[in-house]
């Protein structure tokens, strides 16, 4: 039996998985980060994984053909090094070449939304399409995009920063310095910042603040629960949010024209309300509004889709 | 001699020539494009261009294997029909069929920034590289997209509307409905909107109000001499325009990744006093500052690209 590894570095998890030829997973571990303990205790983690990986795959009479990673940032083109994971606090780490001193497996590390992206496209609501382009939406917005039935990276390997496209001006800059990143506008992180200032601005008729007084966190599951009572400030976030998604939306359209766009990550779990949200709202700003142009849908395949992507980065690449 | 005819449409001029497999304009036509004569007026004068180098390619003895027309606006995906050119008021015009029936030529149809980027990645500033961006800097802006050396227009022939990107709020809508567009923001209309605004919102002390009191028509061409000879409100202008023109580079560089961007159109030639500008701004927007990323730099082949690209849709689409 021919196997694939697929290991997803997260900022809380590392997820992996023993992946056989039909992208079922055979086998799977998840343990926590913990990112405080520094990057030479979770590549000595990583590693132990891989150990795991071969014995039960020994045991399942099988071969690990690959070992995949992905990872909350961005590696180097021989993929040697990992560049910068703004969450994990690495720059410039030596994970792939550490593991292939180690491991005599190839070894490939990729973006985790591009990886995301790659399973999607198929397994997922992306299958089949030769163009398409994945959004996660989390503490942060990632873009992970397919063209021509592959991934693409771009040139230098930092194409498809989706979360960092400027659409707007906003009353906070973005972690990279700029202001106005979509990012900003419509992650977990911009919604409960804006409810927040707006609370602080003296929005008071709100069940946010009643909640945020018994000291209930304001996160982004309560604002959405909120915004289907019919709480005002809520509805005001969401629809804000909506508004500056559906603009990054038409961007990637402008630009990429794809056939379909994929939202997954944890915002995604809103489901139908937020996408029906954005597909009302989307023929406002189409350019060519009697044309065709690319569907928005939700991600299918959840958290599953960073080890499937992971695993199979040794053909999609 | 194996020729191909490249025929550019533009709302002022149709250019057309003959072009050799050494990528040589061997014999050239200009015409004015008489927009106010409307369709079919235009059909016929594009007739009459496509006989004179077919006679024109006799007298040298060669044989004419397409014939490529680039055009303002959008194609539908066989070619048969113009879907729309809101500078020529065409609006699902069928110039690919009817010529396709008056002539056994193969003929292809594609959009002139596109075509020109085609021109710009086999000949000019962008030669060599499999992923570059063209931006076309007029009335309008267009863009043309180049990924792994192929042109790239994406699912519906849409992509790669650069100028309609959203990158922030103006205090003018778009043509297109929108708000935002980087068009309104970074066209020579748009810095040409901004001045005259500027002046009668009261900003009295600026030479462009002498010249405008002496019936002197506010180009962006008086706009970039008036900012080199220090006046302040164009160098306001022109500022401006850089900073919302360096936005939308930074976007397609956070999105597309390319080797090279290059800046084309009538703007374009304010060239290296532009271009320093953009460079300059530049590292400020950039998301990782220590990795490589595009260059930006001026298109080399002017308006020869509308012609030579066109002669070239066969092999390059």
């Amino acid at each position: 039996m021919n196997l694939n590894v697929g290991i997803d570095i997260g900022g809380t998890n590392i997820g992996a998985g023993l992946v056989d030829k039909d992208l079922n997973i055979v086998y799977r571990v998840e343990i926590p980060t913990e990112t405080n303990k520094g990057y030479d205790y979770i590549e000595g983690k990583v590693i132990e994984i891989i150990e795991e990986m071969i014995l039960q795959s020994s045991k399942l009479n099988g071969t690990i053909d690959s070992i995949g990673i992905g990872i909350p940032g961005i590696s180097n083109p021989t993929g040697d090094y990992v560049r910068y994971c703004p969450n994990l606090n690495w720059k410039d780490v030596p994970l792939g070449k550490n593991l292939r001193s180690r491991f005599n497996i190839r070894i490939n590390i990729e973006n985790d939304a591009t990886v995301a992206g790659i399973a999607e496209a198929a397994l997922g609501v992306m299958k089949g399409y030769p163009n398409s382009v994945f959004i996660t939406l989390g503490t942060g917005i990632g873009g992970g995009m397919i063209i021509n039935h592959k991934a693409y990276t771009g040139s230098h390997g930092v194409g498809a920063e989706i979360g960092h496209m400027i659409v707007g001006e906003n009353f906070y800059d973005c972690n990279c310095g700029n202001n106005g990143c979509l990012e900003t506008f419509a992650s977990s992180t911009a919604i409960q910042k804006y409810v927040i200032n707006e609370i602080e601005n003296g929005f008071t008729n709100t069940i946010l603040l009643e909640k945020k007084n018994k000291g209930q966190e304001i996160n982004t599951k309560l604002i959405f629960e909120s915004a289907r009572l019919g709480d005002k400030l809520s509805n005001q976030a969401v629809d804000r949010m909506v508004k500056y998604l559906t603009i990054g939306i038409v961007n990637i359209i402008n630009i990429i024209d794809p056939d379909i766009i994929a939202i997954g990550g944890g915002v995604a779990k809103a489901g139908g309300f937020l996408l029906d949200k954005i597909n009302d709202l989307l023929p406002k700003y189409i350019l060519f509004k009697e044309l065709n142009f690319g569907k928005v849908k939700l991600a299918k395949l959840g958290n599953d889709a960073g080890i499937i992507g992971a695993a199979m980065l040794n053909k999609y690449k």
